[in-house]
């Protein structure tokens, strides 16, 4: 089994501390797991809370970036993906995750959850308020999932991967490879 | 003043006949106004009501299609913009409309009317749900109108134009140069 | 048969004054021949003059534009498709001509030619040295015409047209439609 | 210093047995510096050579798919971008490479060193033809390097990196990190 890429999609600057802490702590959870934690790579708000966590735990990150040039991408984006697509590139963040989870709500990230149902993609909703969940529900039923808490998020993530595991991979790394 | 664009998003095969008229009458009166109806450009629901609407009062439509070849795109569509993108095309629905009619909702639109939001466009929610309209209020006060019959739509995309009319173009075509 | 689309490729602002004057003899050949012209739609060298070609013959214009607005856009452009992925736009301009021609050559222009070939498109080298001829017939042997004046040009396209018509649509328009 | 990710392109089903062992012998050599491979992820020809190799030395790739799933991807890749766009995914795999490597040539191949040019990027002709060398040259002059053997061009990819790093990022990983 290749390794599970977990999208973490959420606002940028709007993001509230509270919704960058869970980020933060969602982060860490997936890289305890051995998952990576992919964003949109930018330096604030969700994208670098999740990566940051993902870091306290040694996992590894990938952003996939709006710009042409990595200008103030986050450092915490180990692999650096330019499109220079504008928010085009959004439907690449779906496509390439396994699943995604949705902290806090904005534009760009309202187009992340309808493009990942669209795409036929699971998608669970961390923490949002009632207008969302049934707004989305409406829109993909099967496919949206609601989770209260990191704990819930994990376990459905795990749940997910039992029935519909990545394709074939690699299995294993050699310590250092990673070694800047 | 260049000719304006006016973006027509809904649901494909899942459009209801209800909707499938009104996108219609909706092609109609934007024709009837001189202006060129751009849709997702598909042979159904929406898209295809929209332009054929457009048609009957012998508008010019823009069909900007996820495949890479015109096969199976709309014969409503007199020019077939083809990016191969699947749905990463709907940012160029959106940053190629001036404004844009939502009419019926699935993940598609929803994406298209979430990269509105997020990229600055005015977005008119044409006979949506409760649901729905909190649900983009929530996420983009300034930018979401809501108007409930074609009427109404029309005279908003007026006075919008009025304010922010295309940037400068040709201001008149002669008889003749469209014709096959 | 629908209108066909004619994509004219080139250098921008370091087109020479004669590969300019080239483009607009083309683009009101094109224009004369009732086809309608696309570009990269930016507002100088080859996408500028072929336009404005179009234009003097009463033609359509199509402008793809790698910007997410309008700004700086040729005002030749009647339609302008805006798509927010700078060089990324490339490809699209590839996919919507039906055939391509190209007038000098830069490194844009040559990602276009190599699009073009892997998209299975017929591309028409306009006046071209012996090394951008022999580098193209090298990797697209069967897609790649020669040619020398816009005569033969026009002569080119018009026996791909006979062959490979564009795919059914509209036959007719009528007067004002298109007036701003 | 963040790990310089390294491109590598080239034909794919038409690619030599020399130039797929070549290819081999790069990405082996790549990944010997500490370097991360990326390419188009596709399941045969110089891509899948070159993961192939960084594999034999324990190196990261990454592969940026045409696709919208992971099906008939190379499972050498061990990060899949998955893009939906088709050959339209040539500008991002340019775009995150820090420099790129070329053997073989074909359409694709030729798009991606056009757009390289096109985005400022450096990129090393390995063992090319007169004709090639030549067209790239013309087109940009001081982005194309040449190169004859994989120890050439592993030392022209030092002294680039040496001028100009990849912009910070993480130094080190820890064990296990990667591991499945």
């Amino acid at each position: 089994m290749a390794k599970p890429i977990i999208g973490v999609m959420g606002p940028g600057e709007n993001a509230s501390p509270d919704e960058n802490e869970m980020a933060f702590a969602l982060g860490k959870a997936l890289a305890q797991e051995g998952w990576i934690v992919l964003t949109g790579g930018r330096s604030f708000g969700i994208m670098e809370a999740a990566m940051k966590g993902a870091h306290e735990a040694n996992g590894l990150t990938i952003g996939v970036l709006p710009t042409e040039t990595a200008l103030n991408s986050s450092e915490e984006a180990d692999i650096k993906i330019l499109t220079g697509m504008g928010s085009g590139r959004n439907i690449i963040n779906v496509l390439s995750s396994h699943i995604l989870v949705v902290i806090g709500m904005a534009a760009g990230t309202a187009s992340e959850v309808s493009l990942a149902i669209k795409c036929n993609k699971k998608i669970i909703l961390l923490h949002q308020d009632e207008i969302t969940i049934r707004f989305f529900k409406n829109i993909g039923t099967y496919k949206v999932m609601v989770a209260n808490t990191v704990e819930e998020t994990i376990q459905s993530i795990k749940d997910y991967l039992r029935v519909t595991p990545p394709l074939k991979g690699r299995t294993s790394y050699t310590m250092g490879e990673l070694e800047g």
